[in-house]
């Protein structure tokens, strides 16, 4: 088994709402960086699972969509907290369905998709899925 | 599958008993910087796996009860090795025990319990068991 | 020359008015990964500098007063852009007094303080002052 | 399951044959730092899945002799390129080899290995194999 | 004093002449993770020393010049050897040059600029020079 | 100004005397990483300041006689609590004897030395002083 994995960032403000969430109920912010990992049994005739150049964009496209904004206002969270467990499931469906639509191109050997965001130098969370 | 990890450390003496340990057969130390991974299939109606803060606090307290310890001299480690792995065990072992006692919540998604120590920057030893 | 450095972090919203920072002028947030340096000449009789265990107390204090927040209603940041720089020279300023006042012991060997605060895993802002 | 996981690096040139490799077709190099981490089920009776010197020496010495050159006249690599995925697959290739030919010690607990290349700090891949 | 970071990376090809540098005098490559500092007393109207995305966009290019190429047949190198060091002062000297040119925007704080090149997790070389 | 920087590490046990330090009285132990950086202002004719192969053997040399040890029994921490700024300026120092004495060759643009100890990822301490 195979795995690529690559690393991006944003930066986005929004609150939590449930008592579990203490002082994280009030608006704040926080840094996620993103490691994308793309998972697959072979490699294509150039020796490669996925362009790692063609993966950074994609996932830049991914994180650039979030990048900068109040989650609470986006459309996509209504309704529910946008945790990092949640953020992680949005940004795995969003890379999947580009897999899928061929962004990375013929890419016939990916599998599976894990996203880690790393909310501090102390706490992370992933989401994995096959494609 | 979702993930939260959460990271804190301990400082800790002990020796390791057989040659096959060459210098570290005399009493010496370690850092081990400690990662606690918690795995499960769903989350809860607040969008989280498990609550980072209680997780943090959870961690803090296992690691807390073998901080600024000799080892050679813990009950819990008589007549074995406290090696990494075996350090990384026991803490998975405790926090599957605090889990299944509610120490995090609710947490009914939480599946498996992941821990893994670094010893150093250039080594490091997991455990990864259900809960 | 002698430094000791502790790290803790905050998760913060804002936004930054002024054309430069383009989509940053939108609210959003960030996780400050914060370090805070302690210099000095010489050691005290126990053979430190500083109690890293008092300096991470304090860190925390200090970062505690802005963590979970919109710098954009906090009144120290009234008609200032809360950037990076900004907010690394405020917790310079507050661990000073912090010193000044003793928090961290005589500590008398303390001359200069610096606070790094890493914006992501490629950005980082720092500001040195003496105490 | 247990995990024991050491670093080392190597730095070697190499081209990348394929127009999806852009400038990388040109002759240029990499630091790659490796991970190669040993999973098994059970330790030994000295508390151990693999002694972490012997790992450390065992991963050193092959990589140490990719080190310093240039992969386009390796005759490993001869019709292949030498991209990060193919390079893991090498070296975990190369490690197990050596756990079955008893350079690990009887490590009879060692059932699975993961050699992970990182290229840079954004991006890094991994090949996993049965022992 | 302030200092604003950014970091990013170049991937090289090169040979070391000189006994002293043993295999490394084959050739070989590298990937140098950069940290560009800029160092300034003071802040301007928008509350920082540069504005962190154009010094991204700057030490972008300056690393872009270098990447993906072997360091042996590039014109700038003709008779040094390309070591960390010398890539380290070629790096500073280019964004000195830069800054002067108004490529970070007015930036009359900027007074000082120090480039680090990691070329592994173990080892890695800086040079600081006034702008 | 340029400077050269190399990682090892050494796991010692100790215990430090004195209330401030709590816990940390009784016998424990640390991993320390240990970043020992070679400062000057001009290269040698072969472009670099320290040769980073002997500069690491020299630093694993000075590491090696404290690794795996207890530092309560060794001599030249006699009357003196082995802190990490205690531990930075006796491996500064070491190195310092070292570089005058030739082991890292010539070296005759070496006029600083700062080493760093890395205690934990959230703590560490640096000794910096002339050669």
């Amino acid at each position: 088994m195979f795995s690529v994995t690559v690393r991006d960032h944003m930066m986005v403000a929004h609150s939590l709402e449930g008592e579990v969430f203490g002082p994280a109920q009030r608006l704040h912010g926080a840094t996620y960086v993103v490691d994308a990992t793309f998972r697959g049994d072979s490699l294509d005739d150039d020796g490669i699972l996925v362009d790692i150049g063609r993966a950074t964009e994609e996932l830049h496209r991914a994180v650039g969509d979030l990048s900068y904004r109040n989650l609470d206002d986006e459309p996509e969270f209504k309704g529910t907290n946008s945790t990092t467990e949640v953020l992680a499931r949005h940004l795995a469906d969003r890379l999947a369905d580009q897999v899928r639509a061929g962004a990375l191109g013929p890419a016939g050997g990916v599998s599976g998709i894990v996203v880690t965001l790393h909310e501090s130098h102390v706490a992370w969370a992933s989401y994995e899925r096959a494609t």
